[in-house]
């Protein structure tokens, strides 16, 4: 599927924090940065992630906010 | 100011497109990605953004959505 | 209230999953799809949801990304 | 792709207004429910939509809202 | 209608700059702080929205980040 | 640094909920409103959120949806 959603950055699962409703989920990506997503626990399990999963960061341009420093 | 935003990653704005109430930002972070952010245009005139800025591109947790290949 | 939000569909509550702090709602819309609400418990309890719960889901234009069959 | 993303309902384009920045399009869905997104001018434009393209919606469950009846 | 947007402060409308597709709507809330949404454009016009309008504003639990001084 | 988030507003921490995976936050702000704020548990413990903590209330304004009285 092409879809409008302009970020995806390929990365891979540092670690997966499962609550009853909400997974957090750790991807380090290019550069060594590591990102942190919050997504269902249903996601996570159905997307069987685990430590060392590969996965695709997605996010949409309307969620990306930018900093400048002072 | 130290953040809840768990995603805070450093690039340099490749472009700003301004429309009359929102702007789409590129910015390339490590690894060659070009992220797109949608701001007001009175943030990126705020910011004073244009090519060649330095950024941090800042996304929460919840907002980011995570794909594994088929 | 005459909201912004521009999506707004009605459907029947599925089940309703809780954690400490999140819930995940299931709800059922015309044609049979199954929608997943991320909350707060404490939204979930406030408007009492449970299986049979008739709702509105309520999604802003901004958090509504596209795809097309590549 | 298999995504985190819980909510993906088909549908078919209705109209795509363009700004400098943005797009707003609209999306009729199953029960004959009309949905808005707003993505990049750029997304619209890569995707090529137009009245009558069929796409898939995706709304990532922390973005969905519910509402009950007073 | 009773939502789980947690988030429902009253505000007026300062001013409405109207782009094609969306709309930035600047609202003064309680303490005199000033809040910009960023809606469609046709929400703004459904809406009737102009410097004086009375709204509350509507924000998601999942879409307020925290900030603490360094 | 200076961010293209619109919104900041400073206000106070009344409680602070925590999940496995996610944290719900109350702050109070000016005009005595009470805001919620989900972020990541991590979040809430690198932050040391507790009641009493000063917090700066961080919302992107296409996170901002507005209603008016029918």
């Amino acid at each position: 599927m092409k879809m409008s959603l302009r970020n995806q950055v390929t990365g891979t699962v540092k670690s997966v924090t499962k609550g009853e409703a909400m997974a957090a989920v750790k991807v380090e990506i290019a550069g060594g940065h590591v990102l942190t997503s919050s997504i269902t626990r249903e996601s996570a399990e159905d997307l069987q992630l685990r430590e060392g999963s590969e996965v695709t960061v997605l996010v949409k341009s309307t969620d990306v906010a930018l900093g400048v420093a002072d």
